[in-house]
């Protein structure tokens, strides 16, 4: 295999070809096992050093497996059979920031928080807010439409994106959109583009919409003796008409591993200037009252933090986790969570579950020590039944990736699973953009 | 051609297929002289009836035009040379609307004017709000991906719809997403068939986002004395961290149209609960007031109704005109606001525009008598090549429609017109649906 590395080091020069390592062989699936095998990792200075490498790659019949972050949970940046790993962490550059045009163009390689406080810097807000924002990178969360919290209000990654520089095969750097608002000539090959999870093309550069940011930012946090309650006063956080900006919760079994016996647990953000955002606070809470055994108003920075580390206090209870992204219709929000519950008592598996409630998108998890994989993954499958059943779907934030690759034929007609393998095939005639990722059917 | 008529009748009963008439074989470019020639006309009464028509079709290599309210102004709705027309105002049904769950299943040929009412009678609101709001259909919003002035701060159609049933060739009724708020498992065909002109399938029903209405929309109405005044008070508000519900402006030849000497024209609205609303319309007013010579604040609907008359108020002026749509960057709204006059002058045409003035989308106008038909052609070529060469596209709202098709070329490279092509022979390899519309080339 010596003669990819070889012939990439001429083409992109040695800086930017390593041999391949564990670090680039696997991504947050690695503790669920996962870990792939790769023939060079190549990690571009520019974007059209990305459609280089592509072209030589789709030339010489060799799989591309494009990497962002690493942080994703469904596998889908492992590359399963051998290939080159192409790796955005090299695109960093900010290529445009317009403050007072609420717009900036951002390479594809600058992680997510790095974008959160570039507009922050500006003034403005950038919405979505997936996990690992540390870790995560813009390319990855237009890849996998990545939404977060705070999409409840704003809408998910695609919302925010105008415009995209993608390397498509055989091996050349396209824009779709760009800078302007509005656009409804073509079809709309940049929204097929997002959430492709590097299947279609890599993403090398995103236009991005900006808002200004809100003023204020305000949480209330309330409890409540059961799931039955809790989901009540979601429903009633909907049916007071009052706009949260994220409405969450964290059932009790998750709570405890955070180290609270607060029980079921929502919270409802607030924004907005600060004298509104202080009013749709307190009429938040008190939709959210009626039921509650407590209400608190913690300081926005310190909930968020707390709320971001409880995906690794689930983790630490057995040593690892299965962790889902189901979303249903927002009304089926009780019936998912209890029943992520029962999934995991019939496999013998301590579960629990936490998420955007306000999107109906439940992060069911069960708690595993190493050797029980094969329950957690019975369970995992159980819970993508339900999911199907309550008219939703499989995963609402992470991807098909690796894990779930063919579990769209659960939930897409036989036309449908045959229109999206004539997109990849349109794509990707070679299939040699990630493969083994996002197929439709297994 | 009586086959045709008789064979469709033998499917779906006599009452459902029509013998082609001028009704039917024109939309809203009836004006610029479009007149198409169809062999039959289908109401379906179903859904199911549209898959059936369209696998009658498919199999006979018939061609399909779909058609909603015939509003649109790019000849999408046009027969281009017989075969179907396939109208959807029969399929009226609501078939789910749920208040408290902020959500509705409506089928395609509601007319957009019903939905803003349904939603509002349930203190919801649903905010795209093209214009012939009584006249045009959601099923047609959605092939267009209409937006409307209250765009720039909720965005456009395609925002607010979480699925979609399409009437797929060969004849196959398909649902993509559902009620489901996110849902990240297959490529978004969904987003793929939204704005695709009927071109890759039939919409048959939308499910719909809504969300609370605000309880109070406050315009405020500014006027300057020449372009650059009122360009640079679309860029302070921009520039102020407001965020505008609308921000739309008229230029002098337009309100001259209407009847008005108030000269260039921005129109700013506030939306929100009573205080934060009338809080942001002050505050929209003093920042557009700084180079103003007026300011108004008008009652909402007055203002909303006088807005939506302004279109036929400038087609009264000659009898006639031919309205485009490019969108720019916002920061060459300026430049494309002065170069429509420009544009209007060199072919001896009186132009004027208005339009979405915070999503850089002008509603770029010549007027003409019946006569001037070809200057104005030439006129609005001259216009699509300022679009692109400012950044921006041939259409924001309107679509390719036939009036474009082939245009697409003038503002993607050739590997994305390839892809575009592609998508369009998975969906419809036989080239039946809506032909000589959206093409990606001439």
């Amino acid at each position: 295999l010596e003669p990819v590395i070889g012939d990439l080091r001429k083409l992109l020069g040695d800086a930017a070809v390593l041999e391949p390592s564990a670090q680039y062989e696997q991504d947050a699936t690695e503790g669920r096992g996962l870990r792939g095998r790769a023939d060079a990792v190549v990690l571009p200075d520019t974007a059209q050093d990305v459609a280089r490498a592509l072209a030589w790659c789709y030339e010489h019949d060799v799989p591309v497996v494009p990497r962002g972050g690493g942080s994703g949970f469904a596998g889908g940046a492992v590359p399963v059979d051998g290939g080159v790993v192409l790796g955005t962490e090299r695109l960093r550059a900010v290529r445009a920031l317009d403050p007072l045009l609420w717009r900036a163009t951002f390479e594809a390689g600058l992680p997510t928080a790095h974008v959160h406080r570039l507009a922050r810097e500006n003034g403005l807000y950038y919405p979505p807010d997936p996990g690992a924002s540390e870790q995560s990178q813009l390319g990855g969360n237009v890849a996998t439409n990545a939404g977060g919290p705070h999409a409840f209000l704003h809408g998910v990654t695609g919302h925010w994106i105008t415009g995209l520089e993608v390397a498509v095969a055989p091996g050349e750097l396209i824009h779709l959109g760009g800078q302007t608002r509005k656009d409804v000539a073509g079809y709309d090959l940049r929204s097929l583009l997002i959430g492709s999870e590097g299947t279609l093309g890599i993403v090398t550069a995103a236009d991005v919409r900006l808002i200004p940011a809100p003023e204020a930012a305000l949480p209330v946090v309330a409890s409540y003796p059961d799931v039955a309650a809790g989901c009540a006063a979601v429903a009633a956080v909907y049916g007071s008409g009052l706009r949260a900006a994220a409405l969450e919760y964290l059932d009790a079994v998750t709570m405890a591993a955070a180290g609270s016996d607060a029980g079921f647990t929502v919270i409802a953000e607030a924004q907005g200037d600060a004298e509104t955002a202080a009013r749709l606070r307190d009429a938040l809470a008190e939709a959210l009252g009626e039921g509650a055994s407590a209400l608190d108003t913690p300081e926005p920075e310190a909930l968020w933090r707390w709320r971001g580390g409880v995906s690794i206090a689930v983790s630490a209870k057995r040593g690892g986790k299965v962790s889902e992204d189901i979303a249903v219709p927002v009304d089926r929000l009780r019936e998912a969570i209890e029943a992520t519950l029962e999934i995991g008592a019939r496999h013998g598996l301590e579960a629990c579950s936490w998420g955007h409630a306000g999107d109906g998108n439940l992060h069911s998890t069960f708690m595993v020590a190493r050797d029980e994989a094969d329950r957690a993954r019975a369970a995992a499958d159980d819970l993508h039944e339900l999911a199907v059943r309550l008219g939703g779907t499989v995963t609402g934030e992470h991807g098909l990736g690796l894990l779930r690759s063919g579990e769209l034929a659960r939930q897409w007609p036989p036309r449908a699973l045959d229109l999206h393998e004539a997109v990849k095939r349109a794509f990707d005639p070679k299939a040699l953009l990630n493969p083994g990722k996002k197929a439709a059917r297994c």
